[in-house]
């Protein structure tokens, strides 16, 4: 096949997945794609609830250093590393974390090492979305409306496949080919549309296996966990525009 | 969990699978394992081929031009690009070219980038076989023997998750896992497990969809590919030693 189409030859956009960072750069589509980050536990989550809340805008940043320099330009910060919330910052990565009154129209730099760097790597991509299962209808709705190929890519947990990333990478593919204007070729998709086939019906129990829940137990609280796994809990299409992201248009 | 144990702290050896050579040097395992590498279409099902038949010992050779020289030193080449014999070689990719009556006690050099290039990055391995639908349960009964953890590492195509190699994890996970000394925290071990599920009861049908299968379907015959997805046709566990492919001890 044509490595690079702008559209298939059947005139349907392509949806594509990449299971890791590491295997962005090898993935099929080389232009007029849309890019949706992943990372369910827990940065794209937390993304979704603070948009959703009324936070204006998100400067995702990678680095503990760079999060410190925001501070002292006063703004607010989110970071947080090993579970535990630094003391320079504001809050750390949980979803609730952003929900704070106060935070309504607010910036909010959020150090967040994985995310940040996968949305400098998507920098290809036309426009770079948010994606979680709070938002899973929502964006797949908007992406509809696009006219773009729509790439997945799973920010993975220290470049190795995860499940719930993965999982979610079924969960949306599997809405957009719902629709007769998508269509797939990529086998990352279809495997992970098999592994939605399987988790749809208890993702908790699912993703109860996955080895990136487990290693974050402790740091992660069930409450937020049920929380990253709840599809369409939000409206949101969080969208980077010149290195922040805000709300995308409708 | 501790990155790189020797073996799980209940005793057991730990499975592990990597979807594309990217993702290797990722890995959990840092030590006291043996990676599986598998190209099912069709670099590691042509080996298993070769061995059954008698052929002594295959050296795998990365590049056209390494290929033509090996021939100019009197070996039996085999070397195919884009499904055609090159004018320099003995023969191509099929497992079925491995099994002229000549080829038995010979030495054959085999030009297959990706496979090469698979077992030159496995070198941190303790030891390096080939895996292949058709000596999954040989493999998997020597593995049994051998008290070490194991990596099954796909070959991918362009590094590139398939279907065919991820399947096959599963199939061998599978094998591994159903004896009380293996285990895995590896989600990529858990997903192919899931597709393995799922691909078991008709194969063929499933990799049907494999875009892998698609693209190779005007240079893999039919025939050829029934065969490279028929489990257990062959005893053989081929190994890396010096450089050379021969067949393991048993």
């Amino acid at each position: 096949m044509k490595e690079s189409p702008a559209i298939s030859s059947s005139g349907k956009f392509f949806v594509e997945a990449c299971f890791s960072p590491v295997l962005y750069q090898h993935k099929l589509l080389k232009n007029n794609f849309i890019t949706v980050v992943v990372d369910i536990l827990r940065a794209s989550t937390s993304i979704c609830a603070a948009l959703d809340h009324g936070v204006k805008e998100i400067i995702p940043v990678a680095g503990v250093e760079e999060a410190r320099e925001y501070k002292k330009k006063g703004y607010i910060v989110a970071c947080e590393r090993d579970g535990k919330i630094l003391d320079f910052a504001d809050i750390g990565n949980s979803p609730s974390d952003f929900l704070h009154s106060s935070f309504r129209y607010a910036t909010i730099a959020y150090s967040t090492t994985n995310g940040t760097r996968t949305m400098q790597l998507a920098s290809d991509a036309d426009k770079i979305v948010i994606g979680s299962f709070s938002n899973l209808s929502s964006l797949a709705d908007w992406l509809l409306k696009q006219h773009k190929n729509v790439v997945i890519l799973c920010a993975a947990w220290k470049n190795l496949f995860n499940l719930e990333d993965s999982v979610y990478a079924g969960a949306l593919a599997d809405k957009l080919l719902a629709h007769p204007c998508f269509e797939t070729v990529c086998d990352s998709a279809k495997a992970s549309l098999d592994l939605w086939s399987i988790a749809r019906n208890d993702l908790g129990e699912y993703l109860a296996k996955s080895s990136h829940r487990n290693r974050l137990k402790h740091l992660v609280s069930e409450e937020d966990f049920l929380y990253t796994i709840t599809p369409d809990t939000s409206p949101v299409v969080p969208v980077l525009q010149n290195g922040k992201i805000v709300q995308a248009d409708h």
